[in-house]
């Protein structure tokens, strides 16, 4: 029987479509010289604030933590980026605008062209661990045209946890099969087509910095490989 | 104080953005051409079908059901009318593609544009009893320009019961205040309104036939009452 045809493109966000490591340190960066922050690299704590992503999920993955919110894992990993910085004073409103930079994020390049080629013929949806209000705000922020906001909140789940994957295809309706992860990064592809998803690897090889040294290539063997969306727009047939 | 600024328009979606009552019996008289059903009216088909939706969705606030998709609900009803009307021998995949017939509604003339203004200043999200896939498939067959489906499946409950709005506004991380309940039904305002939102009353006067006896005006003081989604933007300025 031939492969039921592909209906959706389910996206991972952060790295895969915007560019997280320099929107927050340019954010940071900004943030810190509106409030005479001396002596802390913004890539540096840029790259903090993300080390603390995963670990924050794994407590919700492992049950340590109900679920909650990207939001609000980002702001427990601020407060402890703050204090090891000794970073201090801060209004809470200040808090709260550097801890919506994750709303702020730039896309890559080929990001806006490539989904609007590629919602012509698809579905495209986030599948994201970023929340329904991060993404909506970092969509209309940055003219990313979804059809549709899923992910964690809606699932109820982090990635790369099954139902994170089978509750996505059953919320749009649709068979695994007719689902096709799209990301930049291997063990989320892995997950999804353990699910019985179909899966297109983005390259994105600088979203590390420039000594990236994971994810450097499509290390399985995934239904499509691209080096941006506007790429694997051209491999589907989108005009 | 001020009244905090609108960030979010929340959109009821039958009769307030699509003529479910037209494009069901326009569907249905397809249907029953097809597979030669005789002697049923597809407009009366379509209103006792759509009778049924309250009465079924009481069933889960009520807690007799548990949580359960619209289109599932949907479903039950048609199975119930088909014995109704003595309609038997359909292949399984033909009722299907009948029960999603709510998948391909209409919108009303102003809808698209209206939105699509609107959308320039707002975020635009569903509040319907609908679920994911049927907002989904609605707004790629109707040009539907969401930002973001809400709605039942993402909050768990039916409208008019409280968490069904706060629980979207939480998803759109906005207080209550910050979001403007939009719809042609002055029930669902008012619940609306109850749990701090803003409301606009929409005028769809031929939501339930020529004859229609209720929501044919704004029974309360609404914060903005229209005849169209393009009066809203122009009340809005909304260029």
């Amino acid at each position: 029987m031939a492969a039921p045809e592909i209906k959706a493109l389910t996206f991972d966000v952060f790295g895969t479509v915007v560019d997280w490591r320099s929107s927050i340190a340019r954010e940071a960066e900004t943030f810190f010289a509106d409030h005479g922050i001396k002596g802390v690299d913004p890539v540096e704590f840029a790259v903090a604030w993300r080390a603390l992503y995963n670990p924050s999920m794994q407590r919700v993955r492992s049950g340590e933590l109900p679920f909650t919110k990207l939001d609000v894992l980002h702001r427990m990993n601020l407060d402890e980026l703050l204090r090891r910085y000794d970073i201090g004073g801060l209004a809470e409103d200040d808090i709260d605008h550097l801890n919506r930079a994750w709303h702020r994020l730039t896309p890559w390049p080929d990001s806006v062209e490539g989904l609007t080629r590629l919602k012509q013929r698809f579905i495209i949806a986030t599948q994201s661990n970023g929340n329904i209000a991060l993404m909506v705000n970092m969509a209309k922020n940055a003219g990313l045209p979804w059809d549709v906001i899923l992910g964690s909140e809606v699932v109820r789940h982090y990635k790369p946890c099954p139902d994170a994957y089978i509750n996505c295809a059953d919320a749009l309706g649709l068979p695994p099969e007719s689902c096709m992860m799209t990301a930049a990064h291997n063990n989320d592809l892995v997950a999804a087509s353990q699910q019985g998803f179909r899966t297109a690897f983005v390259l994105r090889p600088s979203e590390h910095g420039p000594d990236q040294a994971t994810d450097t290539k499509a290390e399985h063997d995934f239904d499509y490989v691209a080096d941006s969306f506007t790429g694997l727009a051209d491999q589907l047939g989108c005009p």
